[in-house]
């Protein structure tokens, strides 16, 4: 148990060992203390999808809670916010109990996740009381320990993603600092030599300031140039002055801002592939041990070798797997025990993880409910006529040519009574289109989980109906529209149009590598909220209330400098940026924004030094450190290794297995069972010729059998399946210490393939 | 000889080949009619070297006409420069003449570089008698042609790099284009949505100019959003009127700026790859072939085998590397022929290209010149003193001390005279390094070929020496600082603080990976001269003298528009890009590097619209496709393919081989020759723990022999060392023409560690 303890997620490997230590306890046999059914209950418990998303829950509650305290978007009373926090802060404590109850004690204070969150919450209660208590006696303090948040994100065990990332990024970091040295020491360089060739020249810029003629200041500049953002206001100056000058900062663009920043890229890639691998290998080898261990709790020999019984392995099966089929159970006994001896050996236990990870889709062949209730009407000759009218491949392009004209139509004016009319037209024939489809399909089939596009079409086109109603009722009732709901109407509208890519084939495969690269950007989504929100209650404690907005006609004093007489005539008054302030959450966060995109960040920083100081230029470099040159490189670390995935993509080991079962059973289809087939086939050709994906049937007892399409599986998920497809099946992989302490350079099992693949 | 004659490079096995013709023809046995001893001298001469840079020269001098052609940095007359064209021309055509005598008729009319350059020459012609006719009318035309001259760059056979980067391009675009079709969708859906969002609100931009009104308009700004080149400016309006219209740009630049460029850059890094690596397999397995065509014509039977004579063997090394010593060859015939049987099979045959590739440098234990002359007083107290001191650690930290007190003295003022003397002193501290390092270490080991740094500092501070005294004697001379000699003795001054950066060995390390990286730079540098060159031609027909530059104080009409009045209130004008113009080619190539920077561009944009047409966009449009969307993602491949090839490279195994014989032979070393090995060692930290490269030493009549240092190797090379350790020793590999027709694709022969690999 200790194993699985250790790092809980809710994969297989841990719900069978777990399985196999109640099934054993059931049976009265040989039960450790620590694994007594109540434990392995608490363990479920702790394991409940139930459990997990209330933590999610309040973590966000309290991360949300910056929405309202001071400074607020809507401003509560301290009382009410710091009630809810502490309600959070109770959670998470209990939520660390009961973890500590399914771990081993010496197991739980080795971890350092723990440590971190028990701190957490102990120092986020201490600053509480401290605030309130100063709060009481009218000094204003700050709430500082608002900045550790994110720690219950990243500690909390649901999620490794997130954590793996920061490993990742903790484990580039020195390399990366010799490379950001190296780095910083050529634009040290480089401005010294603009010092020398510019100081002097009495040159001015734009603005009529002196050009080039203080040390720091050049390095600023340049350091922005690295960045592109003030290119090519800096150089012109000098540029105007001689031709020859523009080659000193090409070449320092070129080395600094090309080369260095492909370096960067390498650097955080590489490393990005490497921790990676390193973490697949030991979930890889985590997995086969603790489904190693399983076995041997179950084993009984069975002439020479030790097997598990095909009564306990079914046993096994519902315990974790529930809600599977009775067929769908039969379908992966046969496939462990091929030959139907009565019992599953070692080799084929081990792989029961996998087989249960594959979603095969058990379908009956089932008639649609309308041939059902009224066959007669169904199979007449105008029906029919239909039914082949819209599985015609004209019926598509109708529609693409529809959509096509529909996009002409939002393109005119709004104005025009029958354009408006149009466009409840439209949305009559897109209707019309899912009825007709939902008509000749299967319902339950066309509505079926994998069906990503029939979902999307279906649930923007009702949106609209529903959003077109209320805007159309909201107008005949008050006579003019309600701007939110037409704004919906009008991203409704467009987004019908989205689906025109799915006709073609080209695009529809790359939307798919696209779709699949979501779970990945999720991962990334959390990491930039941490990141974000540390600078932002940085960013709000530094520069609150530093910078006002005022609306256009405003004649507020000062409306045009921000409110702030320091900002005048700069270049950030100028381009009225006074929104890009960090007044509340939400506007830090597309400061936040602004930064990450880089360009004119320099007038920002520029302008939040002339409000407070020079030295608030260091925050903003800061943070263009931290995020732009770590961060966006792992997000494009992510989105190169995730493509190069699926390029890579070969179907594994264990589906084939199954599908090669499944073709089996399955020999002797029927002619009229093809027939079916071919609807079904028809109807999922926008998933048939992806490459990825198989589907294949197996009547038995009227059912089908289909393996999901792979569309939906993560980068991890498949560079796993790549190295298990390596380790032989005889290997038991090392043991539980080894593999906890298996860093990126040791080579087990000597593996050059998979080493050099990822 | 027509497989050698194919793709003619000055690779060993060609040579090699056509060696073993020639040999083959001295002693009269089978000559086949192609192959006289005539042809093959042809062959020879069609590869010297100096015929080679000819060629080079000749490309480069047709391209820098445009320096001297209207519109001109220096106008020559017309007659002048197409004179010098034609001459051009005709090397070009007696190159392609002497390239046909060398290769079979067949072989060299499918080539379609010959045909491209024919007609290149041809239309240059035909267009130079157009142009210059109507000249003699007086009417203007365009010089069209000088677009193609790039042609001669690319299709030279000498350029394969370059031809490759362009094949490459050439197999991405199907797969680019698609990405793209999709990013443009979804760039003209978001326009659509923003159309109808934001249209009728009335806002305002910062100019004043109505906000998102015209779609083509809207188009445009957010195609230039996606370059990040106008945020956040053009988000500002829609942000000052709500909070959540942020939202629908920050939605905006995730999915077409981070998502869409990084799968623009997976798409070509992946095809760049595929194809790299399907290149250098047919150069491995084209090499392979004429190593055993070699072999098959020197071949004699020897017991049961055939085998290549040792008197052959030698004969053929000879005219091969005439310039290698006697030891050297031995050397490598002890390689060859390892159990000293007198002759050298077929395996070992096969390496001998490789064999010679690797600088096996032949050093003789030389005494220092100094010992040699006056040993008496070079081994006496004070200069064995002063020999310790210079190698003791002590000394290099002393000169980082001075190197960062000079580095202040640089920072400080120039025209305190105090300063202006401690440059004086600097220098002469900086010649005392260099003399002493002389005196202790042998001055032709000091600077030997690999010794970068010794070099470098060499030059450095001679060049500085030099500069600084003719600026100190124009200064005596005419009382004021020479510009030109100041402006270069800053930047060698500033240069020779470099230098501190070899001392720390963990830059020193990366220092080396990026010189390793320049020879992949130089082919990028080729790819980046062809499509600016070709963008230059075009966007001075189009721009030129359409908008001129005027120095700060002028009192010219329309000084602050440029000379344009189009260009009144413009942003072109008011951020003073008066010379980014396009009025001759320097101008040219820098206004299309700030293009390729990216920032702004829209600025320049809109200001070549203004004087010209809105079309001109399109100009910027396609340049940012062609150059940043394609070529600067290729540089980043570039870079991070040489620095994954770096990461994970081996000693190959013919190295390993060649190393492990030198060992051999060297068993025995005496104290003393370590005590001299020392010394080296010593003299060469800066190159001993990179890593990548090994010394070895053998005394055999007084030579050392040494491998030289794997810092100066190309990523092809070690590519093709990678794949070649794949094949087998026995393997012929297919045929010439299966060769030659090897597609991605064909896994020949079945090879995954590499395919995974690479």
């Amino acid at each position: 148990m200790s194993a699985a303890a250790r790092d809980p997620p809710l994969a297989q490997e841990d719900l069978l060992l777990a399985a196999a230590y109640v099934y054993d306890a059931q049976y009265n046999r040989n039960i450790p203390f620590e694994t007594s059914p109540q434990a392995v209950r608490l363990y479920y418990l702790y394991n409940h999808w139930t459990m997990q998303a209330a933590t999610y829950f309040f973590i966000f509650v309290d991360l949300f809670l910056a929405v309202f305290e001071d400074p607020a978007v809507y401003p509560f009373p301290f009382l009410a916010t710091s009630l809810v926090e502490v309600l959070c802060l109770l959670v998470f404590f209990s939520r660390l109990v009961h973890f500590a109850k399914v771990t081993p004690r010496n197991v739980f204070w080795k971890d350092t996740k723990n440590i971190c969150i028990m701190i957490a919450i102990l120092v986020t209660l201490i600053d509480l009381i401290i605030y309130g208590a100063l709060k009481i006696s009218n000094i204003n303090s700050i709430r500082w320990s608002r900045f550790l948040r994110p720690i219950f994100l990243i500690n909390f065990a649901e999620s490794r993603q997130i954590r793996r990332v920061f490993r990742s990024i903790r484990n580039t970091l020195p390399e990366i600092t010799y490379v950001f040295l190296l780095f910083m020491f050529s634009v040290l360089m480089f401005s010294l030599m603009a010092l020398k060739l510019f100081g002097d020249r009495n040159l001015r810029t734009v603005e009529g300031s002196p050009y080039f003629t203080n040390y720091l200041e050049i390095v600023f500049d340049l350091y922005v140039l690295v960045t592109t953002a003030n290119s090519p206001d800096v150089m012109m100056p000098a540029f105007d002055f001689s031709w020859w000058y523009s080659l000193f900062f090409i070449t320092y663009v070129v080395i600094n801002t090309y080369l260095f920043m492909s370096v960067f890229l390498a650097v955080v890639y590489n490393n990005y592939r490497k921790h990676l691998k390193n973490e697949i290998r030991k979930l890889a080898y985590m997995k086969r041990h603790k489904m190693i261990e399983a076995f041997n709790i179950l084993k009984v020999k069975e002439g020479t070798e030790y097997v598990v019984q095909e009564a306990q392995w079914k046993e096994l099966v519902k315990l974790v797997a529930p809600d599977i089929s009775t067929s769908h159970r039969e379908l992966l006994l046969r496939v462990s025990d091929e030959e139907q001896k009565g019992y599953v050996d070692k080799k084929s236990f081990v792989r029961l993880a996998d087989l249960l990870n594959i979603q095969v889709i058990a379908m009956r062949i089932q008639t649609h409910p309308l041939e059902h209730w009224m066959p007669h009407v169904y199979n007449s000759a105008v029906s029919l006529f239909i039914r082949s009218m819209v599985q015609h491949k004209g019926f598509v392009w109708t529609y693409d040519v529809i959509i096509l004209i529909n996009a002409v139509f939002i393109a005119l004016d709004e104005e025009n009574p029958l354009i408006s009319y149009a466009e409840w037209v439209f949305l009559s024939l897109y209707i019309l289109e899912i009825l007709l489809k939902v008509y000749t399909y299967e319902p339950r089939a066309f509505f079926a989980k994998t069906q990503f596009w029939n979902w999307f079409d279906t649930s923007i086109i009702i949106a609209a109906l529903i959003a077109t109603i209320l805007n159309a009722s909201l107008k005949s009732a008050s006579q003019y529209n309600s701007q939110q709901v037409l704004d919906i109407v009008f991203i409704l509208r467009v987004l019908r149009l989205i689906r025109i890519v799915d006709s073609i084939q080209r695009f529809r495969v790359i939307m798919n590598t696209l779709i699949n690269i979501v779970p990945t950007m999720l991962t990334f989504g959390g990491l930039a909220l941490v990141v974000y929100y540390m600078f932002a209650i940085i960013g709000m404690e530094l520069f609150q209330g530093k910078i006002q907005f005022f609306p256009r006609n405003s004649t507020a004093h000062h409306a045009l400098e921000c409110g702030n007489p320091a900002l005048k005539d700069s270049l950030f008054a100028r381009a009225k940026y006074c929104k890009n302030n960090f007044n509340d959450i939400t506007s830090s966060f597309v400061v936040l924004m602004e930064l990450t995109v880089v360009n004119q960040w320099h007038v920002l920083a520029n302008g939040f030094a002339l409000v407070t100081h020079q030295a608030a230029k260091l925050y903003f470099i800061a943070f263009h450190i931290v995020v732009v040159i770590m961060i966006i490189n792992i997000l494009i670390a992510f989105i190169l290794e995730a493509f190069f995935v699926e390029y890579s993509l070969e179907k594994s080991e264990v589906e084939t297995a199954i599908e090669r079962k499944i073709q089996e059973l399955g020999v002797g289809i029927q002619e009229e069972e093809l027939r079916d087939g071919k609807l079904i086939d028809n109807m999922e050709t926008s998933e048939n010729d992806l490459g990825g994906e198989e589907i294949t049937k197996k009547k038995s007892k009227g059912l089908m059998f289909k393996i999901a399409s792979k569309r939906y599986r993560t980068v991890d998920a498949l560079l796993q399946r790549m190295f298990e497809a390596e380790i032989l099946p005889e290997d038991d992989g090392p043991s539980v210490e080894e593999i906890l302490n298996l860093s990126p350079t040791d080579l087990y099992p000597k593996n050059p393939t998979f080493d050099s693949a990822a």
